[in-house]
């Protein structure tokens, strides 16, 4: 398999033109670029003075506080041993400067391949990569409601993800496929995102040896060779918050590590659960315990690519609920940026949340509140950037083409504005002067087809055309489109060895254990 | 009546507690802030080469294009003649620096009285102010649908916006009142400004005597010295883009300065039809537009209110039509707003804008988007920060209340991340440790009642709950509030003798002419 550059987007916006209209649908995705490269800066919320004393709050809750290693990974401890931390049973503290100098190994910057070589994505830096939601036990239509996920449910959101043109990356649970016993979904989860997708996927993390199942059939895909020096896979890594790390996760980490695959980190903080009620607070506890899980891929080993994630949350004192899309976490994500580029690790951000239980109003509200913060943070990789409703439990086949179309949107925002003679248009003024329009002028017709972004999802007919076609809301427009999406899609094609392989691995996996149930 | 100093949040974000909840909704208004004090830094987009690129190309549109002054307001064209520019029959053309040497005299920051003290506003600095919607001819809501706005859909409006605690502004033209003549209605809409609320309000622009009857009824409220060293009321003034003024506005323009009153001066530029398609000339050609529009007012009368204004659109390929809440104009917005502090003049930036035709997820998608650009960008006086619907067309009482209620989650936004001792916790770490939950911990109690955003609207119940309760889609919830607010709002009292004087003018006024119906 070829270990090319990956082809982000470095020349213009991708911006619908008439030509992309007469594509089918499934081709959509061809045409796009295999991930955004950010040309707006940083959205710098925080001074110096308060970055540092929340890192110094970090660096205190790590040295005075310390973290506990829970369920039996005495290995992790071992390697924290080595390196110089202070071991107390399975509380582990460290000395000022430890976790900073472990991390000195971390690349900024790294390739996750994906199977087809124009689809790898750059992870770090300016590039931004938007994956699917991930972890939903449910699944919701506008035609069924909500019911559990099933593995049926789970091929079609890889392949809505295949099909858009503005999801850079497969995810990995796009939602939970409950009718497949639990110490066996991960396989053909795996084996879903090869097969319907050949954009980069997320592997399982729920034990050991699915991390390890995971990490070999992207190896059987791969070549055995190429996993040693390339990123293929990632796993997506919860911290007990607070301050503790379950032996399942660290030893998943240390699997993915060690594999020289990609580990992504993130604290779960629901402020005045898991963390304060107060934002700096919970901020400099994500900061302590992310840095540790980084930090712990580098013990196991050093230059094995890892993320510095982030999911901060709010809570109603009405409804004792968590809340999602809300300003603090946004404005948490913020100084979370800050604090990832000081640390010079590449950034996981939160993506499309909401707590809504339809497509609807709030649902966009919060969602789009909580993007426009990780796409202005820095965030390089948007996991949970389509999909979500009902506070992450339910994965929507509505919102999700809604969400994958802001993402579009987003695309054209992280182009920013460019400054030159032929955008500035001095001649057109010329030409048009006061008075009249700039329909037909020149240089409205040598830019039209590139200027604006285009959804393809919204309405922006009269009021009166809109009423003739139906009067539809937007949730009842995108309950069409995921249909005519998964209707017109086709799988991309795959080596017909490779694909037998794999199934046979499945298969001999599966049949190596009986079905768990929990 | 009191000349005191406006009460904005200088201490700390207004959130919702729990003393809150039982305070009956029509007495919300009464504890939040007369405006915003932001504590979070602009969003700078551009660097200085670049910004400098846009301000040269304003200054060579007006410099070799120069703007059209049509329709026979000759006091206008005599003005910039004897400030030096060079008039050619209705094109004035401007020497490089003329407009800026002009503006030296406008303030950066001014005081907009209310008939409350406790409501003035402070216009320009760190202010943020948000007002309602402005000038749909038609209204909505679920019930009826789609209507032309009438006198009572105007005090509805005038009403639900003296009732929100987080519109510090009592807007303009809420909505069209057709069944009143078109040259009489502006004394209703006054009127219905003052009596059912105490909030701040704009006045008339649609002829030169009905910004003078605008102005006029303010004296008559505020007592014949306090305009002539105080603004009171202030007009929203449209450039005829590309490059044209028109008299009626500039006539209202110099009404408003003249009284010492305050001017809005705002392009309406969809690009591709009233400037070009690409975003750097629309906002060069807004820039030159804005400030010959600013600059008038200070011909007029040095020293005079005035606000550099922004409204950018663009337009869909597909429909034709033009299109609200996209990337460009909200990246347009964040330029805008460092080429107004840069001319030292305070901004009133776009809002909640929406081709959608329902409060549904497209409409918050859109509105939401536009809404950060505007308070990112720094942005003082936002106005359309509640209402629209249709593309500018309609105003809703749906999405005026879901609108209404996400301001209220952008005054904890710009509140900000406040990074102290208190905030950052040690001590709630040290007190509860690894793995345990901070729900009843000390610096929990002490901190939960003022720490989360809780909206009114959302809904963060559990699926279970929420279906149990109804299943409502948000717009069904706003249907519901607006209606209960309605009912509860009680008009601010008003001196009797004052009230008297304001009929006695509008009948007056009214009996002076015939009506006229265009």
């Amino acid at each position: 398999m070829s270990v090319a550059e990956p082809m982000g987007d470095t020349t213009a916006a991708p911006t619908r033109s008439r030509r992309r209209e007469r594509r089918p649908e499934r081709r959509a995705g061809a045409a796009a670029p295999a991930y955004i490269t950010r040309r707006i800066p940083t959205y710098e919320l925080l001074g110096e003075e308060a970055l540092a004393r929340i890192e110094d709050t970090a660096d205190r809750i790590l040295e005075e506080i310390g973290i506990d290693f829970r369920g039996g990974d005495d290995r992790a401890i071992e390697l924290w041993r080595e390196a110089g931390a202070e071991v107390d049973d399975e509380r582990v503290r460290f000395p000022r400067g430890l976790v900073r100098q472990v991390l000195s190994t971390a690349p900024a910057e790294f390739v996750h391949h994906a199977r087809n070589p124009a689809r790898s994505v750059r992870i770090g830096g300016d590039a931004v990569v938007f994956a699917p939601a991930y972890g939903s036990p449910f699944v919701m239509d506008l035609d069924q409601g909500r019911r559990y996920g099933t593995m049926d449910d789970f091929r079609n959101f890889v392949k809505l993800a295949y099909a858009s043109p503005w999801l850079h990356h497969s995810g990995g649970t796009v939602c939970e496929p409950t009718d497949v016993a639990v110490n066996k979904r991960h396989l053909d989860m795996v084996y879903a995102h090869i097969r319907h997708s050949d954009k980069a996927y997320l592997g399982s993390v729920t034990a050991e040896e699915r991390a390890e199942d995971s990490v070999e059939m992207t190896r059987i895909l791969f070549g055995a060779g190429f996993l040693e020096s390339n990123c293929a896979i990632m796993g997506n890594f919860n911290v007990n918050s607070p301050l503790v790390w379950d032996a399942t996760m660290t030893q998943g980490i240390r699997a993915y590590a060690r594999a020289n695959q990609g580990t992504i980190i993130v604290p779960f903080i629901l402020g005045g659960a898991m963390g304060p009620v107060t934002n700096a607070g919970a901020i400099a506890q994500a900061h302590a315990e992310t840095l540790v899980g980084c930090a712990l891929s580098q013990l196991e080993r050093p230059g094995a690519p890892t993320i510095y994630g982030n999911f901060l949350s709010s809570m109603s004192l009405r409804s004792g609920s968590p809340t999602f899309g809300t300003p603090e976490p946004a404005l948490g994500s913020l100084v979370v940026g800050q604090l990832a580029r000081r640390a010079g690790l590449p950034l996981r951000c939160s993506g499309a949340f909401t707590t809504s239980k339809l497509p609807d109003a709030q649902s966009m509200m919060e969602s789009v509140t909580s993007m426009h913060a990780a796409v202005q943070c820095g965030a390089n990789y948007i996991l949970h950037a389509a999909g979500f409703l009902d506070g992450l439990l339910s994965m929507s086949y509505e919102k999700f083409v809604l969400d994958a179309d802001f993402c579009g949107a987003l695309h054209t925002y992280l182009a920013g504005v460019t400054v030159d003679d032929t955008t500035l248009a001095l001649d057109a003024f010329r030409e048009v002067g006061p008075g009249n329009h700039f329909f037909g002028c020149a240089h409205t017709m040598a830019n039209y087809e590139t200027a604006f972004w285009d959804s393809e999802l919204s309405d922006n007919t009269t009021f009166e055309q809109w009423s003739e076609a139906g009067g539809e809301d937007s949730m009842v427009r995108a309950n069409k489109r995921w249909k005519r999406i998964l209707a017109e899609v086709e799988d991309p094609p795959i080596d017909p060895a490779v694909d037998e392989a794999l199934r046979d691995f499945v298969t001999r996996r599966k049949g190596s254990m009986p079905d768990a149930w929990y």
